[in-house]
């Protein structure tokens, strides 16, 4: 399998976790989202994902596949060992539901073709994009912590004591917000789940630093 | 089950596509999301959902689910006939993937919440607004049609001849659309495919003009 992302992406973040905790190779081709006016913008990128954005995921015979909590549950139907949802129906709501306030109500609102919009036809300084930025990650935490904080099936991690798709698409989203500098003190309980999930060697091998992309 | 909704929110629309999909009873609790200042704000529904969204559908035994996708799958778990998405892995990528390209890139960048942002604390006029909100939905719609214009898994519906979750999202999407009076024309295939699900029974009871909250 070759993907294509990018090492800074939360998305493409998100996949190489959920790949690293199946225990499945892939090859990484980096689609850099500044350089060269974004290489995701060219034809070139457009014919293999035509929404031009990070990641894709390339199968053996070519089949491309997109979006990355797609892909993520591709991979658990395919390859079920280590599930990344919970078998219950209600913990499975609940493990998607924590994923979606992140993959819906936080990353889209503050993704990078946003901020370049807000700076480009809008016209907006950094400070201002830098506040847009925290604002939706202010609260879109308080929200997750609200569901996590001294709920009974909170464990370790985001869902009892193994790793899911919410811990997947919770560690990306906490790097991102580090990046911007966003006060994390009012989630303690994000912050402990987070660091939990880091210390794990498939999150911990899927760091943006780790890449061979990386600056 | 209880739904606290709104009859417009394009959220709330997919998760009654979903339940009269299944044909699945359930009572409405309409959460006006513009008068009293967006009633989803208030101190009593943020106790309900923390994330001050709708929709919620409440279980009866009192847990609440959030975040539409998630619902959806829930509501595909615990009762599984007919099912919203196909039985093979590849199929189930393409329409998840088709569905997020709704609920992750273009409905939440283009959602209420960010609409009043930018009016608000960005002091944008209602033509900017607009023009913010048919360029999203344009970049997201352009990506979707090129997934399934001439597409052969592409139907009578999106995948195939029966509707999925890939339905469940285009409809409430589409309508939203044409509020904002987006030009389709660019859309052929998003057009015929949303015209046939809207001719399905579960569809055409869920419209928003349907609901006992509509103006």
């Amino acid at each position: 399998m070759k993907l294509y992302g990018y090492f800074r992406s939360s998305t493409s973040y998100r996949v190489r976790i959920a790949l690293n905790l199946k225990g499945l190779p892939y090859e990484q081709v980096p689609v850099h989202l500044v350089k060269d006016g974004g290489q995701h913008l060219t034809e070139a990128y457009r014919a293999i994902n035509p929404a031009a954005a990070v990641p894709s995921l390339v199968l053996a015979d070519g089949t491309v596949l997109t979006q990355s909590l797609a892909i993520c549950d591709y991979l658990d139907d395919v390859c079920p060992q280590p599930p990344l949802l919970p078998s219950d129906p209600l913990g499975r709501a609940r493990v998607r539901a924590f994923a979606q306030g992140i993959a819906c109500d936080i990353h889209p609102v503050d993704n990078l073709r946003v901020l370049k919009y807000l700076g480009g036809p809008l016209g907006h300084d950094e400070e201002t994009r830098t506040i847009w930025y925290r604002h939706w990650v202010t609260e879109g935490f308080r929200a997750l912590e609200a569901m996590v904080a001294g709920n009974p099936s909170t464990g370790r991690y985001v869902h009892g004591d193994v790793p899911t798709l919410a811990d997947v698409c919770l560690v990306p989203q906490m790097y991102n917000a580090r990046r911007f500098n966003v006060d994390l003190t009012p989630y303690p309980t994000l912050c402990r789940l987070d660091q939990a999930a880091r210390a794990i060697p498939a999150f911990a091998a899927a760091a943006p630093e780790q890449q061979p992309d990386a600056a």
